[in-house]
């Protein structure tokens, strides 16, 4: 039988949980200082809530579980596994609508579950790390939220990374003034999404074999290709959208709502990361305001994106409620700073300060009650369970990277002190015994 | 459509999850000096790995995943939901034997599901805190779990707990000398269990009807009877069993492990807790040696349990592997800690320390600027999303228990100040507004 953990998933062995721990509280501290709150939903969710939330093709990849009981036999389904934290948060706001403050900020940081077919960094299992502020369609809400994500990528280490902003009503005016017909705005966004990796040519090629005619085409062109990447404080690519879009009914409030949510991000930590990018699409249906997507240069993708979606937190009480998200991709956190190695020494560092050594039964209780003294001094304090030779020992502590060993011998007791040895040094020094917590914990820092 | 969780399940609303997180937090810190680390294991496992693996009983609780794709309408299942955190440490172990240390000693802190049959107090999804040391056969082992154990109590605010204990190979002794056949072992200890229960009378009645006969269950009786359940010492009690023991050939020893367990836990924080209970059974198929279970006065069942298990962990491998282990039950400490009141203030207190109002579109760039700066103080800050009356924000923050409310107007703004309201006294002074958050946070800890 095999012991691997099933396809798509994987087992989290010590070093791999002192990454993810310290990343999710990163992430909780930060949305905690955002006025943002915890939020658990079940694993399971009653399988009519899920099916048609995510389209024919998500629902093929929905995990199901079967009936329990004298149902099993009949193969039928009545719960499925969670698949994003969004649908779970609609129905927490119908299921508590009159608890839950005017307006709910939640954070949530569970895992979801997809039947994807696995790959290279595609899981059946991961984690998300939402935020959604639900009951306001003011812009402060935007703004907070870039706020909160990019202090909580400078507080991990991240200092190169761009949120690409647009907004979905942009978009649309941006298309409509190239002469694109609404219902093929879809596919235009599709082609000129690709606008990174086939280049204009390629785009103008796609444009037309999705029936976009030669005209909307080279206007859409003219007006894409001629965004610069390079515009700091994004006045010369707000302009030129301003511009374009100045006949549409929409355009001109729309670059206002872009430009204000820059300035105003300005003065918090999103201050120098944003860029407005008329190109970026995040899927058209789901989202009805700005759209936002962060990235930074070594990862293809994203690291999290988000938007306004008015329409859909309400699906459960049959009403619009505004609302607007953001997520963090956990696994593509920590991918990134594990290749640039960024995580600090101690997150990486040794799960234990010292081994308490035994040499024979006698020693037991002595070694108990130092590791109990150590404790207090709040060094994380191993004892090795078994007498045996010192020399076996180390060797133990060693292979655990642990960096200290003590040792109470018969001399040690009699004198009142504890022997310690650095592994590292090879040092070995005799300490008071009241006195080695604090000579420990003092070298551990160091 | 219902938005209630599924049947057995629950959502955990922020005040839940303050709770949550604070009694974790305080197992894993406690877990962590003790030198155990974290391991997480997927949510489901294959499903060949968990049947079989809990009896006929156990397998009809297993939820069980349907096969994705063509296989769909099979109704085969070919993965299910963790059940408890054993078996997957148990696969681990066998999996990673060449990169997990001689002395694998792990706490995992992770749901499980079970079909249950949903009760008060008892869930269908529900979190276990289990710690497990691999790889060794020392009581140091059993005494350094009990020490964790008793400090993780005493962390969240439990001083009246007992943990009893007792010992597989004592139990045998016991029955074996009291002349109970070895087959009526199970059967004895299901009756005596319930001493507590139905009375010596309802025992004797009980043993009877298991087809024990009138001398074994007298002499039972008059051992189990004349146990006192006060001996804080435990002299009594072990010397009671010593002598009931003493011609056992595997008398002697175990209540010598018992004594030992006892004596090197006075040490440390299990210092008063212990009880030897010789009436302990907890399961008799599972474990093999010292079997341990904690419990409060004012709750029916245990806060948790566990024992010496040699046999189970190695089922992967095809051969023994020593194992003791110990579970923490989350949903019940929390119950009992509910009940009690015990949660610090700072756990039940407010969700965010203050809230900066907005009364108009220009006061919003001072808002995000004046929120900014505060979050650097460490405070927990929200915005109020829109331009609204005074009195409304005021409002929304009472009904939230948001402590504070910052109100910078044109005449704070050209004084270079921000006034404050404390909502609980109705006390508004001016502060200078680079001093704002030293204030609140000061404020905020009185």
């Amino acid at each position: 039988m095999s012991t691997k953990p099933p396809s798509g998933t994987r087992d989290f062995l010590p070093d791999d949980i002192r990454k993810r721990q310290h990343v999710i509280g990163v992430i909780r501290d930060v949305y905690e200082k955002y006025g943002y709150e915890p939020l658990e939903t079940p694993a399971f969710e009653n399988i009519e809530t899920l099916l048609g939330k995510y389209g024919e093709e998500g629902n093929k990849l929905i995990f199901k579980i079967l009936k329990r009981g004298e149902h099993e036999h009949t193969g039928e389904a009545d719960l499925a596994l969670r698949y994003d934290l969004t649908v779970p948060l609609a129905r927490v706001v119908a299921q508590y609508q009159n608890e839950l403050p005017k307006f709910f900020k939640r954070y949530q940081i569970q895992p979801v579950w997809r039947a994807d077919r696995p790959a290279k960094g595609r899981f059946r299992e991961f984690y998300q790390c939402d935020i959604d502020a639900i009951g306001s369609t003011s812009i402060l809400v935007e703004v907070e939220q870039l706020g909160a994500v990019c202090e909580v990528l400078q507080r991990l280490g991240f200092d190169d990374f761009v949120v690409r902003m647009n907004h979905r009503r942009a978009l649309t005016a941006i298309l409509e003034c190239a002469g694109v017909p609404p219902h093929l705005h879809g596919e235009a966004l599709v082609a000129l999404d690709k606008l990174d990796k086939i280049g204009v040519e390629g785009v103008e090629q796609e444009l037309r074999n999705r029936g976009i005619d030669a005209a909307a085409t080279t206007a859409c062109l003219q007006f894409f290709s001629g965004i610069s990447r390079e515009d700091p404080r994004q006045r010369g690519t707000l302009e030129r959208l301003r511009e374009f879009v100045a006949g549409h009914h929409a355009g001109p409030p729309v670059v206002d709502v872009l430009d204000e949510i820059v300035r105003l991000s300005d003065a918090g930590p999103a201050h120098g990361h944003l860029r407005i990018d008329p190109s970026l699409a995040r899927g058209l249906s789901y989202y009805t305001g700005a759209i936002m997507e962060v990235a930074v240069p070594d990862l293809a993708g994203s690291l999290g994106g988000g938007g306004r979606y008015d329409n859909l937190i309400g699906m459960f009480l049959g009403r619009d409620v505004p609302a607007c998200g953001f997520s963090l991709g956990l696994e593509r956190i920590i991918v990134v700073m594990t290749e640039r190695n960024m995580f600090p020494a101690a997150v990486a560092r040794e799960a234990v300060d010292i081994l308490v050594t035994v040499w024979n039964d006698a020693a037991r209780s002595a070694a108990v009650a130092l590791a109990g003294d150590l404790r207090k001094s709040g060094l994380r304090v191993e004892i090795y369970p078994e007498p045996d030779k010192l020399g076996k020992q180390f060797k133990y502590a060693s292979s655990r990277h642990v960096p200290f060993v003590a040792i109470e011998g018969d001399d040690e007791r009699a004198a009142g002190a504890v022997a310690i040895k650095d592994l590292r040094s090879g040092e070995q020094v005799s300490v008071p015994r009241a006195d080695a917590g604090r000579y420990i914990a003092e070298k551990s820092k160091g």
